[in-house]
């Protein structure tokens, strides 16, 4: 059981997992090693204190050795879910592996890819976030992959050695090096739909496509299909100056609890979410003492 | 006019005022060109996220160089008092110079003294902050001088000038260098009462002392002190996610806001308060064009 697990390697997630350290707290993070890519992308960044005319490159590297210097890793699993089980958590990574946490930290930025319609709605019963944990119940059977980012492109191929039929949407410019008997449909999905059982995308193109079930495998997910229950505005994560969510023992910090989108800010948000988390544990272990 | 005035060189008001010039924004910002005390005094820093384990001082000497990479100048006058002006603010310096400001930003710290009993309710009624500015009131008069700091032993001399009798309570540590002909009480003030025109000071001590006016000199002000109708919650500024004030126009950041007392924390907060600004002067700029 770790004290506090974070979703999220910018500003955020990094200046927490540093804070919850300080405060000797047993931390997992999930990311990506190379941080935030779009960190990495930024221009010159002339606001980080202390950190004048930085490229994004470099305040990369900086951020990376700052967590070095904790011995922290990174834990490179995608989480697909995350369940409340009373009074911890239990976070489920796209590698099937479980994570339980006392206290958990959503620090995973703002997508640019807004949830489809009706995904959100059919999240479970004929739509899933996960291969590696889902793909034994569609066992020859025809399957969709919407697939917004390359690096989900092993999870189509690990659905065609299971599925009967794996149809592949590519949301993503570069191309797709995937399996050649995996069935590619160059159209843009808009909507989920469900009738007889059959999970059905229909395309801006305006023709409609039927499948036993969808994988829609995004990078981020939005946090309102991560955490059943949270409480949003938008895109983003509702929460008090303490950065408490509205469920117990959730915190948000960062792009996610919504603007101004800026590291600095991130930071700081990142900060205050550990020390409300660490808090929050230490006031959990007083009540059990008693 | 200035766009914005910003009171505080912590960590706050120095990404304030970094992250409005950036904006464009004509900025005059208030406090010590040694940055904050506070800061200097810090012990070895492990979680300024990109600067691992840095001294207070070093730390310091980064801020006060991205802060010069702007060309922008800390002006040394403490701000005694701010009025609002309708649509505008004026800041009084205790040089007796006034400010005139668009917006205020509030960065000026948490301060470890607590107002006295009485101070709030009979400032400008026997209780003063600014030697400068209400000196000619008690020409040849009796006044006290509280004074919590050596930076304002200058004041009690140049009081000493223009009254006819200083008696000087001590509030700090270092030696006092004053003038020999001021009445020196080693006591500690604990309340402030008004009677017959008069302002008296009781101290632990028991006694008793009455004066024409007193004079109370701090490096920091209490905020609710300093601006006239501003929504506090005990020592700190109420103020919302984007760090508005109950005032329109006055915005906070950092320790002045509340816990938790980190720079990363402040620097954060300092950001979303210049950034909220900006929105405010542009949003007001858009309505007179209209």
């Amino acid at each position: 059981m770790f004290d506090i697990a974070i979703i999220g390697t910018g500003p955020a997630g990094l200046e927490a997992a540093i804070t919850s350290r300080i405060r000797n707290k047993n931390v997992i993070i999930f990311g990506n090693r190379n941080l935030s890519e779009k960190i990495e992308r930024g221009h010159l960044i002339k606001n980080y204190l202390g950190i004048p005319d930085v490229s994004g490159k470099d305040l990369r590297d900086r951020f990376m050795n700052h967590l070095n210097s904790f011995g922290q890793q990174i834990t490179e699993d995608r989480i697909t879910a995350v369940y409340s089980m009373g009074d911890y958590f239990s976070l489920q990574g796209s590698s099937g592996a479980f994570y339980d946490a006392q206290t958990i930290i959503l620090a995973s930025g703002v997508s640019a890819e807004k949830p489809l319609k009706g995904e959100q709605e059919f999240l479970g019963n004929g739509v899933s976030y996960c291969a590696t944990c889902d793909a034994p119940l569609y066992r020859n059977k025809d399957v969709a992959v919407l697939c917004y980012s390359k690096h989900e492109e092993s999870e189509a191929d690990f659905l065609n050695e299971v599925c009967s039929s794996v149809s592949f949407f590519k949301l993503y410019k570069e191309e797709a090096e995937i399996s050649d008997s995996i069935v590619r449909i160059e159209e843009t999905p808009e909507e989920i739909k469900r009738a007889d059982y059959k999970t059905i995308v229909s395309t801006k193109e305006g023709n409609e496509y039927s499948f036993d079930g969808i994988f829609v495998l995004r990078n981020s997910i939005a946090p309102s299909n991560l955490v059943p229950g949270l409480k949003t505005d938008g895109s983003h994560v509702s929460c008090d100056r303490n950065m408490k969510t509205n469920i117990d023992g959730c915190f948000a910090c960062g792009d996610v609890t919504g603007l101004p989108y800026q590291y600095i800010k991130a930071a700081g948000e990142g900060n205050i979410a550990a020390l409300s988390a660490c808090a929050y544990i230490d006031s959990k272990s007083r009540q059990k003492d008693k």
